[in-house]
């Protein structure tokens, strides 16, 4: 229950992140509506794909479409104040990120993959869909670049399933890993954590 | 029998557009035949695969393939005569976009998926090429910019799906479905219908 | 045995070459492990995933994972005299290219699809992983415009097939093969041979 309304908030937050990256290249509202889709039912679309779980998600749950582009489209109207609404916007990105990386663990467990695909999973729910985005943007994925965003998403799967080889409680499992995910990225963006970058610019090959 | 002649004369006007935006990006002729193949069958191939429509589509007839590669290829030598032909080829280009669309839409109503499904199975057959195609040339998706292209695949499909709740007769459905997309496309180009853009030049996040 | 062995070091090659593109874009250390991984694996997943062959091949050998993401990371550190290995880079990158169009057949010959289909397998698996490396490092995919190196694949897989169309021992052809088309890209690398390429700047459409 918890984990649905959690997830409900987060395709809706990274739905209203998609329509701001579209909004940056000046895409017409379709351009808008596609993307906010993809930012947040992307992820969850690579997964199944490369899981082989068929039917894919959205597929049963038309509604989740409908919700996702609609969010898109209003968000088109709030724009001139999101900037207000800028920690709050942050806070439930980072609780999309964790979801669907606890999400993605969840579903590949139960298809009885192997822990290191279970784990690829959850990361690939948690970033592809951002991604999806920035690809169809035109620009170099920011989760490659900026602060810790995809090493969150590894954390909480390694977590998770380290707590889950102890036999926790799921839903306490659950919950914990989800704490824990959430306050490493929320201290990740306030204190600017990131990873060491790697820059290369040799032109033999 | 005419939807298939029009799929074919369909996939060769796309596998033309891939080509001509191969050669805007000054790519080998190895490239023109991806480029052709990836924007003639790339819709079809990431609608059968998110429906899990196995075996995919093309892999069905590899005599398309050989079609889209050769027509891409002939693109290659007729180019300098291309504009002459400005009218012949957006006509074709969209009846290929609402045939992709109607195709889709029987493909995932064969499949029992969904009304909201379906009219996502028809879109993305009608304009994921194109995407793809863009990705590949490292520009955004001008379906997301330029004149109606994209809506006219939603109003073909919800059309179709409209007339098939009233039990019309099906060839009926598809001719004037196809009839009425084809003529608010060409309308669209000939006025230049846009939807509205949106504009945020936010950087907050 | 051979063929496994060969593999082992194609992926870590590519993976390499996956980890220096990312340095050209200054990516941090999670999105040098990214694109190691999918340049080396990238291309088998999508032909898995196109020709509906599930699991797909690195969910059953996880240990590959690992593999091309240690890679990755370990070309950070010697990056710097990269430089020097040139030649051995190149050998290695043209066995991977050779021994993915290979593997590419053998999958889809086993799967009973048609002899084109069979072909396209072979080049998906040889050259996706490079498109999809570039897609996400936001250039136009280099297999499109360098010198012979797509159509290696394609020569490889005709000549695989031809091969076996007369009854020739496996082993014996996938030998023969593969060094016939090793030959040809270090050729085409050290004489520059290319295809013609596609020049288009009509913007009439």
């Amino acid at each position: 229950m918890m984990m649905t309304f959690i997830y409900v908030v987060a395709i809706v937050a990274e739905a209203m992140s998609g329509a701001l990256a579209a909004g940056r290249r000046s895409m017409d509202i379709f351009g808008v509506a596609v993307i906010a889709f993809v930012t947040a039912l992307g992820g969850g679309t690579v997964r199944d794909v490369i899981l082989g779980n068929f039917p894919i998600g959205w597929t049963k749950h038309p509604e989740y479409v409908g919700l996702v582009i609609a969010a898109g489209l209003f968000t088109t109207l709030i724009a001139a104040h999101m900037h207000k609404l800028k920690r709050l916007f942050l806070a439930l990105d980072a609780m999309g990120l964790v979801a669907f990386s606890l999400i993605g663990c969840d579903i590949a467990l139960r298809l009885d993959y192997a822990l290191p695909v279970v784990v690829m999973a959850g990361m690939i729910t948690g970033i592809c869909g951002g991604v999806v985005r920035d690809v169809l943007c035109n620009q170099i994925p920011v989760v490659f670049q900026r602060e810790l965003y995809a090493s969150v998403s590894l954390v909480v799967c390694c977590l998770f399933l380290l707590l889950r080889s102890f036999d926790l409680n799921p839903a306490l499992n659950t919950t914990f890993s989800f704490a824990v995910g959430l306050a490493l990225r929320m201290q990740a963006i306030r204190f600017g954590w990131k990873l060491p970058t790697f820059s290369y610019q040799g032109r033999w090959e």
